[in-house]
């Protein structure tokens, strides 16, 4: 049988420790190919460039396996490989990240790691997002390493609805205090921002984003509850943005 | 009874003519506040940032209204809109628009338009984007107008689930041929893609990205199809990715 071919993306950027970490481990269950953005690309969401062209150029990043980097967001990136780089090929699998950083409740809509997980699954590509909880350029991602393993294994054995993919969220915990996998659903966090205000060289006031993650929703069934005690979190997770509880109540708009 | 306060953005920048149009209806219904982007941020989805620091600037743009050009994204313009410019204010109600070509089906997640709406909503503000199908500088909002007043109406006076906001799409048609509102879901439809390859200047190859939307949802509930038959889209959306369904089938994977 053909080794399986695993497409390996992420948002921090083609030299983050994270993405190294997960090609080492993609390339131990089948032929991967990388196409990642040449820089970092946090909170890019489902952004796409339109109005300027775009570069991918074929780099040498990791020892023997075909590297391109893209000028563009992540979703760019997999756009440009599903269509220019793997154009006549079949992606058995898409895998971002690792996220250095938590993509768990609300982050899945700013996070260029989730968006991009989130296109290959709109191409009907098995997909995941993998995140450790950790923002660290240090981070230790030794101890996530053999969950992601049979994440992915589990990802290429079985099939996936289509348009599904998974948001998995890895707790900073040492390996023998990871307890597990939970599949759960989003929590209802969200951020709570503050803009630092100040002035540049020449006097002009500028806006720097600031802000602290708060989760108003205690349930026991959401990622945010798996990863505080000590479990991987897995949200599947889709594109359907229709809130179908609300239609009912919203059908008098159609008589105004 | 003092007059709502409506914060009105878009993706288009704040001198496209579809938040002109925006401006004047809501400043027939209450007290207008504009951020809006300094330059057109088509496509940037979800996107904020983080690495740069952001600029505002109090602009004379639309007669006897308070407006703001931003240098971010939309997602940025109602962040700055909450937390600075109207910092100890309630906001009553967001609208985003009138956007440029329609925002129906996917086009959601890939909207700046759409995004900023849904910031707001997140916010717990009421929120509605509106997206007119007919991408030219030159669209005429004219026969759209009664019914985004309506809408605008309907919003400022009954209480909206909170995290909800409205995605409204437009057919571009005459006003007689304006069939009414209709409450749908989000046709599954997605984008087929090309990259338009070539040479720059100094002989560089880039990729510049060009598609082609294609509906594969037939079904007589979606967006598209009401669109299709002269009908104004509302389609009642919120930010729970979470794929209820695949849940159960899922379950498996914790005991791997």
């Amino acid at each position: 049988m053909n080794k399986p071919l695993i497409l390996v993306t992420n948002d921090d950027g083609i030299i983050a420790p994270g993405i190294r970490k997960l090609v080492e481990i993609a390339s131990e269950l089948g032929e991967v190919v990388v196409v990642a953005p040449d820089s970092p690309q946090s909170g890019k969401g489902h952004g796409i460039t339109i109005h300027d062209p775009l570069r991918l150029k074929k780099v040498k990043v990791f020892e023997g396996i075909e590297a391109w980097e893209c000028s563009g967001t992540p979703v760019d990136c997999v756009k440009l490989a599903k269509h220019v780089v793997l154009k006549n090929r079949t992606i058995d699998l898409c895998v971002s990240g690792i996220n250095h950083g938590s993509n768990a409740s609300i982050n899945i809509i700013y996070s260029g790691t989730l968006s991009a997980a989130m296109e290959a699954a709109l191409e009907n590509i098995k997909s995941i997002g993998f995140s450790l909880d950790d923002f660290s350029f240090d981070a230790d991602f030794a101890p996530a390493t053999p969950w992601i393993r049979k994440i992915m294994q589990y990802a290429l054995e079985k099939p996936f609805e289509s348009g599904n993919l998974l948001n998995v969220n890895i707790p900073k915990l040492p390996a023998d205090q990871l307890k597990g996998l939970r599949v759960c659903r989003q929590a209802d966090g969200r951020w709570v921002e503050t803009f630092v205000e100040g002035r540049d060289p020449s006097g002009h006031p500028y806006y720097w984003l600031s802000g602290q993650f708060v989760n108003q929703d205690h349930a026991e069934d959401t990622d945010i509850d798996a990863l505080k005690n000590g479990y991987i979190s897995i949200v599947p997770s889709m594109h359907d943005l229709t809130n179908y509880k609300a239609m009912g109540s919203l059908k008098a708009l159609e008589q105004i």
